[in-house]
């Protein structure tokens, strides 16, 4: 498509103000800083404005404002994301159209285990209000404090709960989409079961806001666990761990929520990043895992984990542990888990990435893929961890301290090549839930089947026929012309 | 689109049979039979041809003879289907293909809790090899002998144990389909977390072939379960019935499997189908409610649903009920369920429907299209169960015994037309679980609204622009021009 010849940038601005009256509005390089840069600030860009909506109506005028400007619109939750999916590319045509002044919670229905929010709710804010109301919404991830729920469904994010409650789009009953032609599309349908045609939804939920913009989100909730048991054991091998985790999958059935490996390098990182935080266990031992049941009702968590562990001691499987006594050790137990990132990114920059392979493959690809990297690059340090009831390992490179920036870049990218070269070969996902985006489009293009690309060329012309909604994120420009 | 003038029907034939040398072609009207009624048969059809492909290639190349023939495709699985999806309404013009012969068990992963089977796998059978290997395929309906797993996952099929599964849809991992062109995109994958852009997937689930033809599904399983507790309980009322599944959605956590709603009716239904079928409770209470615990390893299904029952009595919520002592007991609970069905059948023809309504409504919306229907039709009786968890109510209307068939189906149309009604009021939906097909098309399309036909209509057209796909399905051949 050729555009026409455009305003210069300051017309643009102006025209927005005018027509967008009453709407925030940033354009100072100042303000716009932090919705045009990802959170690592690997990444700093700029875009012609930040507009920031305050209903889905403001959402749809704007899409249809930026139409007539002919701008390509950027949608932005929390900004959160590690793909740069939400993070412009190309300063002087792009909008950035936050979603974080929608944040209310529009209906909550106790009796129907349901709730009706806007898309800009921050994940956590909106779990500790449904939990005032005894009702659960199970995603829980590192960045929960300030990522919001669109954002959650445009990635389909994932976190520690998947394996019991399943990405973000099995908890979505109905949605609300700003289309790219300023429609909008209320889908916001809070039956459990609604068999009416082809599942319209299903398309935005992990697009990464390439097809449309959610505004509001119907999310199915269950009863909020009043029953949470955490432990953290000692292995003596990552097959180990595998192991534990299959008879944790039929001995706990489907009480268990989480189930993380972590390696033994998790406590220093964790340490490093929280220097008082305790660590209950020996760091002696080659593999970690951290686990958590919980319930409601008459079940009772804490006998069920207690007798798990026993026989798997009594096996020699477990080697030691703690179980926690009370939510503020629990809570410490899971602060090693998420400490252990900023642990890495204090470390400095460092390869990271988000795989997925089958689970009865996941100690064979870490053994094998560390192996590959340490050989090749003896002076970086491995860190391998993640969910392993998905298959999904955060494996991760640390190269050594004081090296210059290059030397570092040189030791990141040869190691992401040699991890990706081992997890094609494993059949594995580049991308288990962290999404496409921008920075790993490249690879995801490279290796994307034709017929894939066929279907999701057809799908984007289809609803977005001027490719106005976040440009370069998933597919390159030049992959769907 | 304008047709090309078309070769006579036994010219067709031919051509099929000598382009397609080797695979099984019907083109006898009793052999095609069928393949071109419904299992009620309310309706009884015919088609040019009735293709048997035994491998996904072969499927591919007689998509893609039909599209040089241009002649129009019905994909069909095992015919089970409740709304017209799978059979065809212009004998002139389309071909079935069937996909009962691409019946194997691809591969089974016990390790990574997955299997990739064949579209035209029977699900009981499949279901049972799965068992063999300690693994659980949670689907379950009354058509499982004879419907197949393509079917399954066209129709998103539902079944008694969404409440704790979810939809066909959340136990897909991955998918093979032959698209209308004929090309074949092999999605199938294994992998529990999969973030790699638009799951393309999705699309397909719940289209009822009017996409492309599902000829393969990667599943996602559990652990077998070992314990599996049932009861059959009495309660004073629909509103108890409801508020004893809230109880048990909090008591027994995600160990309940189903909590079915039946009327008093159901017995004796049940027992004109299957005349010495014990009930093992009285038929004089206003409402029953089937719950099902299911489990392994080292939970305690059985405790936990005596603890629960007892509170329950003791609150007298629960009036009268009996726990089944075996499986034979089990299987004979819910050969009610199953019986009430077939009861309904042999009582000749009547109203059905597959409404949703929100939980919180389920009774006040039963109560209301009750009292509707049988003021305006007072010889008619109204028998409605279903899923309470689902909010999935089939709320079905008998007309009396010795009525003219045109007696009959006059009041089979008002009563639907009163029904539909009242559910629009409480926002239900017409389809809860069986799909739109040909049978539910006009009521579909009256309702729908515009953004939704705008968005159905460019996927329709994107994926297969000639309409080739199961047309008249879903939607009439007039909303997509």
């Amino acid at each position: 498509m050729t555009r026409s010849a455009t305003l210069v940038r300051e017309d643009m601005q102006k025209i927005l103000r005018e027509q967008l009256d009453g709407m925030p509005i940033w354009t100072d390089a100042k303000d716009m800083e932090r919705y045009v840069s990802d959170w690592h600030k690997d990444v700093v860009s700029g875009a012609v404005a930040v507009l920031r909506p305050g209903s889905t109506e403001e959402v749809a005028a704007a899409v249809k404002l930026c139409r007539d400007l002919d701008l390509d619109i950027i949608p932005q939750g929390g900004n959160t994301g590690l793909v740069l999916g939400a993070v412009p590319d190309d300063p002087k045509r792009q909008v950035v159209i936050s979603l974080e002044r929608m944040n209310k919670i529009r209906h909550i229905d106790p009796e129907n285990f349901s709730a009706i929010v806007d898309a800009g709710c921050v994940l956590s804010e909106m779990k500790d209000q449904l939990a005032e109301r005894e009702m659960f919404f199970p995603l829980a991830l590192g960045a929960q404090g300030s990522c919001q729920i669109g954002g959650n469904v445009s990635t389909n994010a994932g976190g520690v709960n998947v394996l019991r409650y399943g990405m973000t789009r099995e908890s979505v009953l109905g949605l609300e989409v700003v289309l790219p032609d300023g429609t909008i599309w209320n889908g916001l349908n809070s039956l459990r079961k609604d068999n009416r045609g082809i599942d319209l939804k299903q398309m935005f939920i992990g697009a990464e806001g390439t097809l449309g913009i959610v505004t509001g989100v119907a999310l199915k909730l269950s009863p909020l666990p009043t029953q949470v048991e955490t432990a953290l054991v000692a292995l003596g091998s990552l097959n180990d761990v595998i192991q534990l985790y299959r008879r944790a999958r039929v001995d706990c059935c489907d009480l268990m929520s989480a189930f993380e490996l972590l390696p033994p390098s998790a406590f220093s990182l964790a340490q490093a990043a929280i220097p008082d935080l305790p660590i209950p266990v020996s760091d002696e031992f080659p593999a970690y895992a951290l686990i958590e049941l919980s319930g409601s009702g008459l079940v009772d968590v804490a006998d069920l984990l207690a007798r798990f562990l026993e026989r798997a001691m009594e096996d020699e499987l477990v080697l030691d542990g703690t179980v926690a006594a009370s939510r503020a050790q629990a809570a410490s137990i899971w602060a090693i888990r998420e400490g252990m990132n900023e642990g890495q990114a204090l470390h400095g920059p460092h390869m990271r990435t988000d795989f997925s392979v089958p689970l009865a493959q996941m100690a064979a690809f870490i053994t094998e893929a560390e192996a590959a990297i340490t050989s090749a690059l003896p002076d970086c340090v491995c860190v391998s961890y993640g969910h392993v009831g998905d298959g999904n390992v955060h494996l991760n490179v640390l190269p050594p301290k004081g090296l210059s920036r290059d030397e570092c870049d040189m030791r990141i990218d040869q190691s992401k090549k040699i991890a990706n070269e081992v997890l094609y070969n494993f059949k594995g996902s580049i991308s288990a839930e962290h999404g496409i985006g921008r920075l790993k489009q490249a690879d995801f293009e490279a290796h994307l089947p034709d017929a894939n690309l066929e279907l999701i060329s057809r799908i984007k012309h289809a609803l977005d026929p001027e490719l106005r909604m976040n440009p370069g994120c998933q597919l390159s420009r030049q992959a769907t012309p």
